[in-house]
């Protein structure tokens, strides 16, 4: 079999790069040395390893994607760049008739949908790659959904930590709430216990220095009304490799769906996960 | 409504008693004052609180119980005995139309089905009532069914606590190990580290002192091959409550599934937290 042929999108930013980085290194792969990136970018190349890759601002796009599909057959995107370009790249992305792996938070979600399922293309959508992560959300949204009402009268505590970059709560944390609500669990996105400050992190939660800057530690603990039962579910990620090892297993399952003919279809990671 | 009658056997056991007090305590039933007890058992009546209990002897049981039955209408059985009397009770209730809930664990428990399906009652055997534990169990079963593989190369740590009398690993451990390797971890029973120290319990576990002779704690932790994401499911339980909150809600269940005329089902602790 010969290697899938992926652009990553996104570069110089961090993620795309260790995904270039990834991608390169797997067999299983090949990179295509060219890269969208955004306006603000002015230097025309990035050098990653040995590779030299072509950075292609938003103007030039248009004219230069023929040539890169046509020298790539069975092409595939990936897109890790600003959620301000989610939609018009999914909507380039169509136009070209590219299928893409988007791994880009925020933008207009259903827009995004939409203009895939009326495209001749196929795409994963998915904010987060951690598989595990999602797999874990789908066994509390099937509990939520056959056992309403288990955790009735226990309280709840969230917990979360992440770089102090990140301004927002954790999305992973709030779409667990929702899970707990329909477990018979009062408990509102405001009362999730956000974790910033480096100095708390190294000290009192033992995050390694080197993942400071990078992660995203979860601790959900519900204790019983009388106070005799006590469940904890942890996950916590250090770096970014867990997401990188999601986007390989997305690409892989859409370059097997771009084979079997699948067009105007988004797929999410439960359906990677589930490989549907 | 009148309250649901409900005979506890196993009385003086320890478990019997917790749960006939709470079932005392609780105004949607009524406690008969008679109970099935072992061959080892001399003395003739149990006080619980302000109510004497007759116990019932093997021998005596055939000549007394249809005065029990017929003096207590729509009568439930519960069964905390002991795992060599488990067939045999079931038998016991079958013949005398009683339909009960069965906590004993032990037996034949392939037997013990087969002789409620062929009989004209209903009944829920579950050796385990805790009801958040049963579900946590179904999300695994859940995720090992719909995600085989989902933690490939993920190393596995299983800690479980138990009171000192208890010399087998925990039942729940063992059926959470068959779920691990499904979701693609390699792990044997073996590998389970059982603690009942009492000392260990103490200083390492931090096990409240009055829980000691009686408590179920588990731990199963997670971690990725390049060690950058760990996961971790903790489920504590101190003390029984959470087994007689669960038998009431059995009880509850099966008098709903009596008034309704099912014979000849078993059910368990997922039909009950489903209320199907």
């Amino acid at each position: 079999m010969s290697p899938i042929q992926v652009m990553v999108n996104g570069l110089p930013g961090s993620v795309s790069q260790i995904v270039a980085t990834q991608i390169l290194k797997d067999e299983r792969f090949e990179l295509v040395p060219f890269s969208l990136t955004g306006p603000e970018i002015q230097q025309p190349e990035f050098s990653l390893e040995s590779v030299k890759i072509n950075l292609i601002r938003p103007e030039k796009r248009n004219s230069q994607i023929k040539d890169v599909i046509k020298s790539h057959e069975g092409l595939l995107s990936v897109d890790y760049t600003h959620p301000s370009a989610v939609n018009a790249n999914a909507e380039f992305y169509c136009r070209c008739r590219l299928p893409f792996v988007m791994g880009t938070t925020g933008g207009d979600r259903k827009k995004l949908e939409q203009i895939v399922v009326s495209s001749s293309i196929a795409a994963v959508i998915a904010p987060n790659m951690a598989k595990q992560i999602v797999g874990f959300q789908a066994m509390m949204a099937y509990a939520a959904d056959t056992f309403p009402g288990l955790f009735k009268g226990y309280s709840l505590e969230i917990r979360e930590s992440h770089q102090s970059g990140k301004a927002d709560t954790s999305g992973t944390a709030k779409a667990m709430v929702g899970y707990f609500n329909e477990l018979g669990v009062s408990f509102t996105e405001e009362e999730i216990l956000k974790i910033r400050d480096p100095e708390v992190q190294k000290t009192q939660w033992g995050i390694p220095e080197q993942y400071l800057a990078g992660h995203g530690w979860h601790t959900y603990k519900l204790v019983s009304e009388d106070r005799t039962v006590r469940f904890e579910f942890t996950h916590n990620v250090n770096g970014r490799m867990v997401y990188t090892h999601g986007t390989l297993d997305a690409l892989l399952f859409l370059s097997a769906k771009v084979d079997a003919g699948v067009k105007g279809r988004v797929y999410d990671m439960i359906d990677v996960l589930k490989r549907v």
